[in-house]
């Protein structure tokens, strides 16, 4: 075969066999073909598009690209989620361990935050102390030994999508469903657990903004990783707007903490309860969403959820003072609570703006590999749908730069649209794919 | 700026500003922009396009990455031409002496064969001791001395161009028609030349299979020159049968020697005088194509072209005695007449196969670099239209490979299409572009 002519048939819309898209993917994971072949065929990719055959040979070759690993060794059933990104998603921190008190095993290998999506390790970073780099051979006796683990992804597993997402950051192809779908599912596939379930985000502040999208990748994903015989469930849920209050490491943490304890904001308690539900489910803990919820409450109510946090953290070297008193967390030098500048409804609160915000106050990084802050970010005190009288709080700014969080003010007061009417909130939930 | 900013604009169907456009040439040319990105944008270009503005900005930005000769110091007005490749092409080395010897120096920097398509330099080089890799000083010289060069493109004109092609040929980019507008016209702005023939090829043989794709090309082509004060036209010519008889490098000499002495295939001699005219229109010699016609024909009869084929030849250290007696250019040591298996009307000859075929037998190169046999090839004894009696004479192989022989006499003996009733031979040429 040559790397050409694959190029080519893409290009002029052809559909490749698994043959040849195993060809290109291994020749370029070994480094037989060249980074401007592959990005050619990436553009092509993004142009042309791909069938749904085509998507699911290419994740299988990408999930083949290097090791895999067998957690049944480790368990008859383990469970993992994973989100497409958004904003204010500190969803793992909460539903990893109230997933794994109940019995059910959670082994996630997670990613970092780009641009306005924030990553479950930057949120667990800070935590002082808490291990990201786990050996897979830790990665597994962790999950043996406490029946969950969250660390960051192996570079043995699915190198093919290390080298290829490298390739599309700079190429300008990341934004292409099959090529999501590929990364998303090659590195679960190649990750080994059982049953996962995709929390794909809706909305401005995630990469699929319309309900349409999200779909498409949720049905093409679940059908890849059925094909391997995974449990796949997909969950579409609501960024129109940032999930619950607290955008930013330190604050989200926090956050997580308040909800493992019985509080935390009602849209975020119902996206932890959902997600977790589905788990449950897929994983055979339970018959139906019904008694996995009722499972769940009670795991939560009983404070057995919190125990299983602690002991987590705990367990990759996590400061435990921390959590147990999250004031000690990292915390800001400027806090600024800043008031509604009207009376009414909030009708919109953009949360693409909100994670730019963040992401200019220091809470994530605009380029791969650039420091972040863990105690900057914003606290909304406000959401969609509710009723706020003029001065009242309507979000706070933790900063660490006066010119910032001057420039964060300005633009994230823009950032909420107002009606005299009354507002009815976004639904959480756009529909499940199974 | 930003590279990815640029692939992404055009990615989506956008349009380029001429700023974008120079920014991202010079970087890549300068080597600031890997060839990912450049590979990522020639796919993108590909398959979204070029606007008219944007295709002249990329070629006045290529024509400017490097060096640009300015002739006007040799002579008032130099002439030039450029084929955009076909099978048995020989045109330029019978009209550039031609032109020549009527008093309009001819300055032309060529290129190799690549795939069906044979390359003036690598006929030239059938002439042993002709030299191809002028120095600029020594271009110059010849062309202030003797009024015609031909020799090898400079590496310090259009840089950028040799960059970019060589990405193309292994990106699947080649075929796109502002890339190729921007490659052709960059070298021949750079080059200096103020009167220029495009002759754009029609047809299965050549680059451009239709007439309105090659329309497009020529039109592009001809504004993109006029935009820079050249005096630019081209013909439109047919490529859906080979040009002449003969394909194959020193055969092709022989051929073009042939009709410097009044003699050669009718179409091949049409076609020179027909280019030929409109270089003398255009670089300003005669006030028409009918006086263009006479001057050109007046001096061939007086053997003045020849003499200026000579003097061109020795002046570039090629051996004269070889074209003052052709049959000591290379030879094949198999020469095999082959004759027709039926009586009837040759209704087609597949060019682009009779061109595939001369690089089987070693005549032509199907990647770049390889070394190429000057002595084999095919000479048609029959055109589309002729009427041939079974047995007739209808082509014959010149190889060095017994095996190569009756493989390329087997398809090509399958690559002539047979009619019982007159077929009418095609157009030599589909029209004018000015």
């Amino acid at each position: 075969m040559r790397a050409v002519d694959i190029i080519a048939k893409k290009r002029d819309g052809g559909t490749l066999t698994a043959k040849e898209l195993d060809w290109f993917i291994q020749s370029y994971t070994r480094g037989d073909l060249p980074d401007y072949q592959a990005a050619a065929w990436l553009m092509a990719v993004y142009l042309r598009g791909m069938s749904h055959d085509e998507t699911v040979a290419l994740t299988l070759s990408m999930a083949h690209s290097g090791d895999t690993l067998d957690l049944g060794d480790v368990a008859p059933v383990v469970a993992d989620k994973h989100s497409t990104g958004g904003v204010g998603d500190k969803t793992t921190l909460v539903v990893a361990p109230l997933v794994a008190a109940t019995g059910l095993p959670v082994g996630k290998m997670s990613g970092r935050g780009l641009g306005f999506s924030g990553g479950t390790l930057d949120k667990l970073e800070a935590i002082a102390g808490y291990r990201v780099d786990l050996s897979t051979e830790e990665f597994l006796a962790q999950l043996r030994d406490h029946g969950i683990v969250v660390s960051g992804q192996s570079a043995d597993l699915a190198p093919a999508d290390g080298k290829l997402y490298a390739l599309r950051d700079v190429t300008a192809t990341v934004s292409s469903l099959p090529l999501i779908a590929g990364s998303i599912m090659s590195k679960k596939i190649a990750a080994g657990a059982h049953a996962i379930v995709l929390d794909v985000k809706v909305g401005r502040g995630a990469f699929m903004k319309t309900e349409a999208d999200a779909r498409a990748l949720a049905e093409i994903m679940v059908e890849i990783g059925q094909s391997v015989g995974q449990h796949v469930t997909a969950v579409l849920s609501d960024m129109s707007q940032p999930l619950g209050n607290a955008v930013g490491n330190a604050l989200e943490v926090r956050e997580a903490i308040d909800v493992l304890h019985g509080g935390g904001p009602a849209d975020f308690v119902a996206h932890c309860l959902a997600v977790g539900e589905q788990m449950l489910v897929i994983g055979g803990q339970v018959p139906n969403t019904e008694e996995a919820r009722q499972t769940l409450q009670a795991t939560l109510d009983s404070g057995r959820a919190w125990a299983k946090f602690r002991e987590w953290i705990g367990a990759q070297g996590g400061d435990l003072g921390l959590v147990d008193d999250p004031d000690r967390l990292p915390r800001a030098r400027l806090i600024k609570a800043v008031t509604a500048p009207r009376s009414g409804y909030v009708a919109g609160i953009d949360a693409m703006e909100i994670g730019l915000m963040a992401v200019l106050l220091g809470a994530g990084r605009a380029k791969k590999g650039e420091p972040i802050d863990a105690a900057v970010g914003i606290v909304l005190a406000a959401k969609v749908g509710d009723a706020v009288e003029q001065g009242a709080p309507l979000f706070t700014l933790h900063a660490n730069d006066e010119t910032k969080l001057a420039e964060a003010e300005r633009r994230l007061l823009a950032a909420f649209a107002w009606q005299d009417q009354p507002v009815e909130p976004p639904p959480h939930f756009h529909g499940i794919v199974s």
